[in-house]
C-alpha cells in the first residue's frame, strides 16, 4: 500500500505515450481533503528542473491539490519554453479537476535535456484523471508510472494507533545521492497537521533518511520529497509522533531505494561514530560512500580496508588517525594506527555490507546508505541516453 | 630519458622480492652534486603512510644525498613499527653510500595495511646501490621499479639552450587524484638554484600540472613529488625560467599518467572557462571528472550533457545557469538555457574527449585531466588485494 493508504486519497498511473513501449508513464495524485495541507523539499542542485523551479513556487503557501508526475523525461535544462511546459502541465491538470493551478505541484524524471512531448502528455492527463481511485492497485499504478530505470515500484505505509496512517512511493536508482533528495517520492497522510508542522517534520524525517542516502554522488536537477496531509482520519496528530512515524516510512522507502540501484550487487551502510559532530560523521559517511575504490572493492568481496582509510583521510573532518579503528562485518581489522586483524577474516562474500568506522574523539554517529560500483553500472550507465 | 638526464645524477632499479614473480620493485636515485639541493610536495590526505612522514621531515633541510622507492608495498597504516621500517631504510641507504640518513628521502607504493618485507628490502639497497649509473638504461630501471598496476614506464627530460636540463620519471595508475599528489614522481636537474627557489618552482609546476590530474578522486596516502638539484651544469638558473621548464616536464609526466590510468578507454580533458576565480573553475573541473555519470557516459561514446550539467551544479562554485555553455568535442550542446545542438553531432567515439564548460561570468579558466569509467576500471579494482 502507498498513497492510496491515508484516507482522502485518490491515485492513477497511466501510459501517456511519453516513454516508448507502452509504459506507465504519469502518475496523478489527487488529495480530497478536506484539508489540503502540504510541505516538500527539492533538489539543492543549483541546476534546477523546471517542475522543481515550479513546484518550490506552489509549495510557499503549503496548500496542494494534486502532483502530477511523469518519468521519461526531466524537463531539465530546457529554458523557458521548458518551463512554460510544466505551467502548461499544472494548468491542464486544474482544469480538468477544477481547482487552481497554484495547487498542482509537478515532477518529472528522465533524461535531461529534452522537452517534454506535450501532444502526448496533455491527453494523459485527462486518461489519468479518468481513472483515479483510492483503490490499492490505482496507488501501485502511480508508483509504477514514475520508475526509469528502476526495476520495480517502491511503496510504504505505516499506521498509527490513533487511527490515523502514513503512506508514499518513491522512484530512483541512478544519479542517487540526496542533499535533498535524488530521487522523487509522494506521501500522503490522513492526519490533520499544520502546515508549519508537516514542513518541519518532512525536512527532519528526509535529513536522516533520503539524505543519507548515497548511491553515487550524483544529486540531481529534479529531485523532490513531497508531503500531502489531508486531515480525513479527522485527528489531529503530536508533531513530534507524526515526525517519528514519517521517519520510519521514508526510511522504509530509501532501503527500496538503496537495494534496487542500478547495478548494485552489495548493498553498504557505512556507520561513522565517535565523531565530534554529526556533520563530521555525515562528510566521513559521504566519502567513503562514493569512493570508487572502496565500491569496486566491496563488488569483488574484498576487505581492503586500506581504501576506506584513504577515503576517510580526505573527509573535510576532524580524526586522528592513530584512533580510528575500522570494522567490515564485524571484524575490526584497523585500530591503533596499524592492522588489527587479518583480512581475510572479514567474510563480505554477501549481499549486505556493514562498515563501521569508528573516529573516538566524541559522541556523534551517522550512517549512509550505499552500493557497491559493478560492471552493472557501468553497463547501465554507458547507453542510457543513446 | 628520465632522472639520468641531468649530470650529476646516477640510478638502479632492481627486483628485490618485495614484489612476487622476479619483478622490479627497488629504485635508487642518487645526487652526486656538487650541490644536493632538494624540494618536494605531498599527499593532503590525513592519513598519510609512514615514507611521507619520514620524507617531509628530512626535506626540512631542502637537501637529498638520495631517494629509495619501492614498489609492492605502500608502508601506510602500520603504526609505529611501519615508521621503524622507514627510518631502517633510509638509514641502510645512508650505510652503503657513506651520507646521512637525514639526507635521504623513502618513497613507497603499493597495497595499504602491509608491512614492508625487510629481510627483502634491505638487500635490495644493497644490490641497488651496486648497480648505479648515470645511463640511459639504469634511469628506465628505477622509472620500472616503481610501478604498481600501471602499464609502462613514464619518463620525461627537457634541456635548456643555456646548457641544464630537468628529467624524471613518475608513477601512478589508481587512487589518481592529486591534492598534491596521487603518485611518486622524482625529478632531477643540473641546474644550479637556491632550495628557496626550488621549492617554490616545484609548488609552481604541480599545481597546474599533477594537481589537476583526477582520475577518481582517490587522493593516496603516499603521494609525493620530489625534485633534486645537482647543479652539475654549473648554470645559476633564472627562478622563473625554470619553473617554466619544470611545468612542462611534470606536465609531459601527467599526461603520461592520464593515458596509462586504470581502465581508460578515453582520455578526458575539463576545460572551465568564464570562471569568477581559479579555484572555482578547478572545483567545477574536478567535480565533472570525478562524476561517475559523467564518466560512464564517456565510455559509452555518449555526448550525454545533461549530466554534466547535473555535476557542475553540485559544486561549491559560482554558477548562473542560464549563462553557461557546454561543448564536447567542439560542438556546443547546451546554452542559454537549453538544448543548443542535437547531442547526435558530437562525435566522441575517438579516444579523446575535450569537455569545455564556458561559465561566462569571469575571467578565469582551468584545465583538469581525467578518464572515462570503464568495465576495465572495475575490474582491476574489485580485485586488487585479495
Amino acid at each position: 500500500m502507498s498513497v492510496t493508504g491515508p484516507a482522502g486519497f485518490r491515485a492513477a498511473g497511466v501510459a501517456a505515450g511519453i516513454k516508448d513501449a507502452g509504459a506507465k508513464d504519469l502518475a496523478l495524485v489527487v488529495n480530497d481533503g478536506p484539508r489540503q495541507t502540504a510541505a516538500g523539499v527539492f533538489t539543492t542542485n543549483k541546476v534546477k528542473a523546471a517542475p522543481v523551479l515550479w513546484s518550490q513556487q506552489v509549495l510557499q503557501e503549503r496548500k496542494l491539490r494534486a502532483v502530477v508526475l511523469n518519468s521519461g523525461c526531466a524537463n531539465a535544462c530546457t529554458g523557458p519554453g521548458g518551463f512554460q511546459d510544466t505551467h502548461a502541465t499544472a494548468e491542464k491538470v486544474a482544469e480538468v479537476l477544477g481547482v487552481g493551478a497554484i495547487e498542482v505541484a509537478v515532477c518529472s524524471t528522465g533524461l535531461i535535456g529534452e522537452r517534454l512531448p506535450m501532444d502526448a502528455l496533455l491527453p494523459g492527463v485527462d486518461a489519468a484523471a479518468a481513472s483515479l481511485e483510492a483503490t490499492e492497485q490505482h496507488g501501485l499504478d502511480a508508483a509504477t508510472a514514475v520508475l526509469t530505470t528502476d526495476s520495480r515500484a517502491k511503496q510504504a505505509h505505516r499506521g498509527h494507533d490513533e487511527g490515523w496512517s502514513i503512506g508514499g512511493f518513491a522512484k530512483g536508482a541512478g544519479m542517487l545521492a540526496p542533499n535533498m533528495a535524488t530521487m522523487l517520492s509522494v506521501l500522503t497522510t490522513d492526519a490533520e497537521i499544520s502546515g508549519e508542522d508537516l514542513d518541519e517534520a518532512l525536512r527532519a524525517a528526509t535529513k536522516v533518511t533520503f539524505d543519507r542516502l548515497d548511491v553515487d554522488g550524483g544529486t540531481s536537477t529534479n529531485d523532490t520529497v513531497l508531503v500531502l496531509a489531508s486531515g480525513a482520519s479527522g485527528v489531529r496528530v503530536d508533531p513530534a509522533e507524526f515526525t517519528r512515524l514519517l521517519t520510519e516510512t521514508c526510511q522504509d522507502l530509501v532501503r527500496q531505494l538503496q537495494d534496487d540501484s542500478e547495478g548494485a550487487t552489495k548493498t553498504i551502510d557505512i556507520t561513522v561514530r565517535g565523531a565530534v559532530s554529526e556533520a563530521d560523521a555525515v562528510a566521513i559517511g559521504r566519502i567513503v560512500a562514493e569512493d570508487n575504490l572502496v565500491k569496486t572493492a566491496m563488488f569483488g568481496s574484498d576487505p581492503n580496508w586500506g581504501r576506506i582509510a584513504m577515503a576517510l583521510g580526505r573527509a573535510p573532518a576532524e580524526i586522528d588517525v592513530d584512533e580510528v579503528a575500522i570494522a567490515t562485518n564485524g571484524v575490526t581489522l584497523y585500530a591503533d594506527g596499524a592492522t588489527a586483524s587479518d583480512r581475510g577474516e572479514a567474510d563480505l562474500s554477501g549481499r549486505h555490507i556493514e562498515i563501521v568506522i569508528d573516529l573516538q574523539l566524541g559522541e556523534h554517529a551517522a550512517t549512509i546508505l550505499s552500493t557497491d560500483l559493478s560492471h552493472g553500472y557501468v553497463e547501465e550507465n554507458s547507453a542510457y541516453s543513446s
